[in-house]
């Protein structure tokens, strides 16, 4: 059981991602991320998808050509929690 | 320019592609795929990316874990194409 981050917890959290929001229907992190092309937002999701297995704990998204669409969610929680701030953090280092 | 497929032609795809359904909100086709883990999702995206760059005709798909759902449409055409029946059938050859 992992828990979910308090509301003053997650504010401060999106302060230290400014590319990130947080979605609330979704009760998710999210980031869109535009790209080169298809290649580069494939090859991003690999290089995402490698520290994801390795944190096992994984994104939701979508793909279109050059756009990624990101949403973090810890279902364990049932909200986010550190497991995506950490997450979160992995992706805006490795754009 | 690519011509869209008429809705005899549409029809005639899709007997012949039982995975894959007309999504008409979204002018396109559907199919979800379930995999064994995150790990054989990514494997797979990756070698339809492959595939998909190589056609330069590229899939709309969101991944949540072990889930893949993929669209298939031709922007160009405003509605499904020869070539999402192509792709389409590279991608049913993958999984």
């Amino acid at each position: 059981m992992v828990a979910p981050l308090t509301t003053e917890q997650r504010t401060d959290a999106l302060a230290s991602l400014p590319h990130w929001i947080y979605d609330a229907h979704r009760r998710a992190f999210y980031r869109r991320i535009l790209l080169k092309d298809f290649s580069a937002a494939i090859g991003l999701m690999m290089r995402v998808a490698l520290e994801a297995e390795k944190a096992d704990h994984h994104p939701e998204w979508t793909n279109v050509y050059n756009k990624l669409d990101i949403w973090l969610t810890t279902h364990d929680a049932g909200d986010v929690s550190e497991r995506d701030v950490n997450l979160a953090k992995v992706i805006d280092a490795l754009v």
